[in-house]
């Protein structure tokens, strides 16, 4: 019975957040969630330095067939898109180096894909993924966290049996992002 | 005689410029100048994973002792400022890996170290490196790789005999340059 390992993972320099799943044929098992805290961190570069080793570690303890990473649109200005491009940039070097596929889900597309709502609040996101995953509960605690999990999820929903949904956002870079999305670009 | 190692790299995903330079006592020789054309590549994953290798195949070819990078702080639009984060964020990340120390540079600080002008033109920076590195020539076909060369001279001039001139810029981090820059910030 073949196994399969999703990693999601919502970098941030504030709080990074993550989950592992195990996939064998549709079931679903969580394998972990939690969070790294980096927001009492002084220095930016050592921020860089815990995503990265974070992702890495996930990564060498889980050995996962794919990662999932969240894909942001926007930032509250240019240098907080730089930070969160540099924390990004970092968790998708650790799966670069350990050539792992990485699929970039858009916020909305992740809610959609997990409660049916793009605009369902992280509670709502929370009460699906106990139900999906079998959970007895959703550690409150872990609400920042959720984002990473959920990323995983959506990541298996829409590689496998809900493929044909229509929720399916596959990697194709900037240039399609920008043509499909000419509202969402700050030009 | 201790000799000392210095890359400089600029990254971008259109084109990545990189210098590596040796030291010894005061005296600069160029190692290696060039860059890595990514604009023709479709895919945006594609481009960092190409920025993520070259900068590990550098750090692994020249074993530098420090890595000089380039600190933005603005572009056309978030989107840029994005790309161009995880950009740097893949770079980093190499560094990281390898347990270089990086430091940051802002541009104008860089043109301000090699020619006394913090407006200088890439000319007139590629003709002060010509100088100071004691070159023949300085080929134009270079001109965008002089950027990545510019930063690994800068931040041997910021480290050393220069020091005293009060160019240097440590890395301290976005809350110190925030602090210190309130003009710079796009609020």
């Amino acid at each position: 019975m073949t196994e399969k390992i999703i990693i999601g993972i919502d970098p941030g320099t504030n709080v990074t957040g993550y989950g592992v799943i195990s996939v064998v044929k549709k079931k679903m098992t969580l394998l972990c969630i939690d969070e790294l805290i980096l927001h009492k961190l002084d220095s930016h570069a050592l921020k860089l330095k815990k995503v990265f080793e974070k992702t890495l570690s996930l990564i060498d303890t889980y050995h996962p067939d794919e990662l999932a990473i969240e894909e942001p649109f926007y930032a509250k200005n240019v240098q907080s898109m730089l930070k969160l491009g540099r924390a990004q940039g970092v968790a998708m070097a650790a799966g670069l180096l350990r050539e792992i596929p990485i699929t970039e889900y858009l916020p909305k597309k992740v809610k959609m894909s997990i409660t049916g709502n793009g605009n369902a609040s992280k509670e709502q996101v929370a009460g699906m993924l106990k139900t999906l995953l079998n959970l007895n509960e959703f550690p409150t605690k872990y609400l920042d966290a959720s984002d990473g999990l959920a990323l995983a999820v959506c990541h298996f929903l829409n590689n496998g049996i809900n493929a044909s949904k229509g929720t399916k956002k596959s990697y194709t870079g900037w240039s399609s992002f920008v043509k499909n999305n000419p509202k969402r670009i700050d030009k």
